[in-house]
């Protein structure tokens, strides 16, 4: 590690900004079909070579006419006019209107020659010589007059020949492609995306679809496609190149063969500092390095030059920081090449929920959340998990810049989030607390949910801070979860209002068959037997702890004596199905879990006891649609409850 | 036309809203590679399979420790721990940490047998036995004490298996993508894209690209691709047939062949009676009719219901109609089938430019047209050319709905428009008036500009009554056209703001070589020559009126005897380039236009005098960033003034 680099002369943003615009990524020009030129933007300005239409065209169906013999007719006193044939759309008119003669026309049809204006069919009737019934007629009673031009759209009206019809830089849609099929063009000039390469580096990374060889550290690659989709949305073209390790010759070779083909490549992965070392040294081997390092949180590492004829950006490896630095830096300068507007969706303000510290010195780039309050405000918090996790990718909805010298963000204050896409959106329901099976199957039935599984001692908490809409809060039947939260013992204090509940069977999660043979909490205390926990956010673990205390009353001993006994009882893993998991595994000997999951996992099971699962709203929020959608699904929720074991009202 | 079929029971625009979201459209849903996924919309929940990750995980670099080991470790007094090994990323650990030992770790290595917490590098340093310069450490000093846990990012911390992942619904953004990833999932469960057959019907539509009859009265198919490209952006899948024509045979052909291969058909393309009638019919007989015709405008004809097993809507054929009742009531109804929410920006708020009167009795889909005033507000304008013109297109930005009982909208009203597509928006500079070469090069360095060649006395009148930023005025050197059209004669009644001009040469256009010898206005009097004249907006046929003026009074004689003696001076075309187009067609034997396009043509030209262009800006909008851009322009335009002959300043 003598090798390490340090980043010590950081680059302003700004600096960073102005790096990544110095760079050419703009491709040439192409051309792409008329049906591939959506959302493409014009590359040269289109001028019209025809006239549209491109004949004296009848905008009505009809009556060819000269309008002068028409003078003078009305209802009363209509004008007869001789029938000399007929024009139909799509054909060459065979016919010549001269004076006293008409021509029926439909819509759409060449003017015959002589005829200047039409007459709508409404406007006229059929004349038939006496005696003649059921004959075709021969003349036609024009009972209006018309002027010359009247419901004629004359050669070139639409637009003429030699017209500028389309500039560069126009943004292809629905309405320039009818314009530009007007045009008869089928091909059409466009710049071109600019081909972005992504290279990720790490030993530790596999693609998605491939096996997993965890006890060799190995992850799925998250940065590859989160950059590559970032990139097409931005308007780019991305190319993923195989996983480079820390070696320095697979690494130049990578982004040197990534340099030939791409406008841009785009480096990424693994965190280690060795692996920035190796990048860096190829960059400055076989590139230009403009800067290294720059003064944002976070997105330290970040390299802006080039290697060989394309430009080059090195983004931090862990995921939410990768997108957060590609969408802050990177994306533009992509749109940029591509001609590309910014999506006016690509920022949404709102206030802040609580305060917020910070005082690094350094820019901040705040990963946060957004939700609305009962009076459809936005509101921003903040979404702290540690960089690594990829979960935070869908917890945050995009970034707040916070500037250098903020020391912190009030409660309320105003706010600008920059958002990760243009399509995020605040989701219609917050919800926070218990992971519960019969939940997960509930907000399946909810538009566009967010729910974070934190348990429910911390979920009762945000609910109290006036964050979420929701929290689900798994405890004991004859304990109130929100009067016991509060310290005061006033349960007016917590504010929550009950929306709806249920209840789940907890227990034992064993191997199938039991073979310990385990009967209940006894077993664990005074067996040898191996045993996982959940963590201590659990509403399941509560229950738990409260059954262990019976059990220790009972025996006239004190509850932590008793947990003491339990091998493993402070062995806690996270979600609702990680303890039966353990034990399908062999790791463990019993698990705390649900009937549901023993069933679903095909685990032995024994049970101890059934626990309310009770959802509260923030009373401000009780008719918030997504709230109101979460009651719904709780109501009608009946199938949910029959269809998992254990479960019931 | 004895079978004209009318629609005298007009649904409401209400009923005609609900039959079709009777109908279904929703196709099965589909596995799309991960690659695939950006912008598809999730069909059922994800849940993770697996820990993410799936091990404890260091997540800094710096030393596998036991946290006990270093308790009471400061700077002042370092905890000295043997170093056993080392841990990589993406390799299996082969060393333990035994008490009083520690091991390397990269960041994202797996943990090492017991070691529960990580010290960062920063925190500690190298131990070398005492006079063995150079070699290997083989202690370290760890000067900081760590709790269980620190720098370790457990095994499921970030998502457990069997927790909800993504939801149905959920539209897959960059960021779902990457969670996706993490959990390894490298198929996609995804609502189908409807698919949409498009019939358009007309027996003189030909596609683009192919040539056309204009003689024949051919036009090319605007609608089929216009509505492909609206159906892809509501996120369906396009399929174009082959034109139908009136025969019903050929007609219900192609319908039946769509509705087996389609969840919805489509047609739209001729307005001809006939045409209405014959898919009318195919419907009745094929299908099932569940309205025709809706009281809305434009859009009174048309269709919902059903033919063979699929969903059907006939749109009217006229552009901007198709795509305003497409826009309307169709894409709603795919994008419901597509799983994708209304995007945001598909309104936008403004007030009426103007006073619109409206008392049809049924609801007005209204175009209109967008831009913004000095202070950022946005201005709405219909846009009313008549529905049969596809340039409407272009010059619309989307429609406002006017309710039936609304009689008139009053300038400065706030209306709600519903966009034609989410990416549009106003342009940055909305000019107009005449039709000039230089000044569409001059437009091509605006960004998003919209430039209506109106013509330069219609232009002027648009300047005045407020709407557009600019207007752009041919004239004469000696006359000011803004005074010369205020009918006061004062000049400052008239809100023009000069911003630039140059001056183009004007004249003759005959054949190449000039066959017959035109010398000048005097040969287009006295000499039987065809002639083809501007439209009377256009500033070129007032500086040539004006000269035929001064004729006249060399002669002794009127303007009007001399206008009456050029056989064609009534003939008017529309566009600079239209005369020279029919002296080029054989049609004429001189037109009025510029040396700059008969140098571009390749056509004779006999010069008669210079004259100036001039540009206004609204008064209020000097600042706007479209006006500043093309004042820049104009300032900066020598290279467009000099690659065009006969132009200067």
């Amino acid at each position: 590690m003598s090798d390490r680099r340090e980043f010590r002369d950081l680059a302003e943003p700004e600096e960073a900004r102005e790096a990544i615009a110095s760079l050419d990524l703009a491709p040439d020009p192409e051309t792409v079909p008329l049906e591939e030129a959506r959302g493409r933007v014009l590359a040269e300005r289109v001028d019209a070579d025809l006239d549209v239409p491109g004949f004296d065209r009848a905008s009505m169906d009809g009556y060819a006419v000269r309008a002068r013999d028409t003078f003078g007719a009305d209802e009363a006193d209509p004008a007869t006019l001789e029938l000399v044939g007929a024009v139909h759309a799509g054909a060459e008119p065979d016919v010549t209107v001269e004076r006293g003669t008409c021509a029926e026309i439909s819509t759409g049809a060449v003017m015959p020659d002589g005829a200047d204006a039409v007459v709508m069919v409404e406007r006229t009737s059929e004349v038939v010589a006496d005696g003649e019934e059921d004959a075709a007629a021969d003349a036609i009673a024009i009972r209006t007059s018309v002027a010359p031009g009247d419901h004629v759209m004359f050669a070139g009206a639409d637009i003429a020949a030699g017209g500028r019809a389309l500039g560069p830089g126009t943004e292809v849609t629905p309405r320039e492609i009818g314009l530009l099929s007007a045009l008869g063009v089928d091909e059409v000039p466009v710049r071109g995306k600019p081909t972005v390469g992504i290279v990720s580096t790490g030993d530790e990374l596999v693609r998605p679809g491939e096996d997993l060889h965890s006890e060799r550290g190995q992850i799925y690659d998250v940065n590859s496609y989160t950059i590559a989709a970032g990139v097409e949305e931005a308007g780019g073209e991305a190319v993923l190149y195989p996983h480079a390790g820390d070696d320095y010759d697979e690494m130049e070779r990578l982004l040197v063969e990534a340099s030939e083909e791409c406008d841009l490549v785009l480096s990424s992965g693994s965190t280690s500092a060795s692996a920035v070392d190796v990048i860096y040294r190829v960059i400055e081997d076989r590139g230009e390095l403009l800067l290294h390092g720059v003064s944002v949180k976070p997105g330290k590492p970040m390299l802006v030059g080039g290697v060989g004829d394309s430009a080059y950006v090195g983004l931090p490896g862990y995921p939410v920081s990768a997108l957060t630095i590609f969408r802050t830096f990177v994306a533009p300068a992509i749109r940029r090449a591509a001609g590309k507007p910014e999506p006016r969706t690509a920022t949404v303000s709102g206030r802040m929920a609580q305060q917020e510290r910070y005082s690094e010195g350094r820019m901040r780039l705040m990963p946060a959340g957004l939700t609305e309050d009962g009076s459809e405000d936005t509101l921003v918090y903040p979404v702290d998990k540690g960089s690594g996790a990829t979960t935070s990718l869908v917890e945050a909805d995009g970034v707040v810049v916070v500037h250098p010298d903020t020391e912190y963000l009030a409660a309320g204050e105003e706010v600008e989030v920059q958002l990760f896409s243009p399509e995020v959106r605040a989701p219609t329901l917050f919800a926070v607390g218990e992971d519960d099976p019969a939940l997960s199957r509930l907000l399946d039935r909810v538009d566009r949910p967010r729910y974070l599984a934190i348990g429910s001692r911390e979920g009762l908490r945000r609910l109290r801070d006036g964050v979420p809409d929701a929290a689900v809060v798994a405890g004991d039947p004859d304990r109130d979860p929100v009067a016991s939260l509060d310290p005061t013992g006033d349960e007016e204090a917590v504010p929550a209002e009950p929306i709806g509940e249920w209840t789940r069977e907890w227990g034992l999660i064993v191997p199938a068959g039991n073979p310990e043979d385990v009967t209940g909490l006894a077993d664990l205390i005074d067996r040898d037997l191996r045993f996982v926990n959940r963590d201590g956010n659990a509403g399941l673990r509560t229950t738990l702890a409260n059954a262990l205390a019976d059990v220790a009353g009972e025996r006239g001993t004190t509850r932590r004596a008793v947990t003491e006994a339990i091998d493993g009882f402070e062995r806690a893993v996270r979600a609702h199905e990680s303890p039966a998991r353990r034990v399908l595994a062999g790791d463990a000997d019993a698990g705390l879990g649900l009937r549901a999951t023993a069933e679903r996992l095909d685990t032995g099971f024994v049970p101890l006891g059934t626990q309310p699962v009770r959802t509260y709203a923030n009373p401000d929020r009780g008719d918030k649609p997504g709230v109101v959608a979460l009651r719904e699904a709780i109501d009608e929720g009946d199938d949910v409850f029959d269809a998992l074991a254990g479960y019931g009202r």
